[in-house]
């Protein structure tokens, strides 16, 4: 169970935020989701302006699905949903810092997070373990 | 001074490496730098192929400038390096997460890191310290 308190913004700082933000071509802008305690980069993934909004207002970190094109969001379907301790926007305005409580696992492979595949040994390998079986649950 | 030792490949496993990449429509895929020790996600950027081989090649980070379209090693003009300790490809194949030790800051507005625009008391505010006079620096 996530054990920070969800952060939520008032509409004027939504705003305020979402205006500082320089999405590209699509719209999109990349956001990385941080354990806020242990520091562990857990995955990265866009969202659109209404995912950042979303994301602020509920404290529950929202994203823009590239792959179906729909919003997206995270645990909605696994049940392993970012609570949201802190949002943060680079000094270009095209990237985003979410610092999150994870829920279970971060990655559609039941793997804590998604940055798993590293050279060792002079070949490409897992260097984390899966530690949830994700076959029953609709990929995210 | 970076205390870590650079990491570096040989030409096999940088490309099984860079073969598990996928890149976007402008041949890029997005890197995170964040430094080994303490965990601090210190700024996200843009390698394209060269990049990705030169870093592991070098063991010096290396990016691609999308506002210069040129290639870019970081901290040839600031003196701010990045030592490679280790470079991670996620699930999808689509974001890379570098390790680094960084030489004093990663932020070209003289902030260790890029990520220091947050909401506080409702409003936009920079919450970390200008710690480089970055003026006589070209910025990077």
């Amino acid at each position: 169970m996530p054990t920070a308190a969800a952060r939520t913004y008032p509409p004027a700082a939504i705003d305020t935020f979402i205006a500082a933000i320089q999405y590209d071509t699509q719209g999109l802008v990349p956001a990385i989701a941080q354990q806020h305690d242990s520091g562990e980069v857990l995955m990265m993934a866009w969202m659109d302006r209404d995912a950042v909004a979303e994301t602020m207002r509920t404290g529950r970190v929202c994203y823009w699905s590239r792959s179906r094109q729909a919003p997206w969001r995270k645990g909605d379907t696994s049940g392993y949903i970012q609570i949201l301790v802190d949002l943060r926007v680079d000094c270009d305005g095209d990237t985003l810092l979410a610092l999150v409580d994870q829920t279970g696992v971060a990655c559609h492979t039941g793997r804590h997070n998604c940055f798993f595949r590293a050279v060792r040994e002079g070949s490409l390998q897992t260097i984390a373990p899966v530690l949830v079986d994700m076959s029953d649950i609709h990929k995210e």
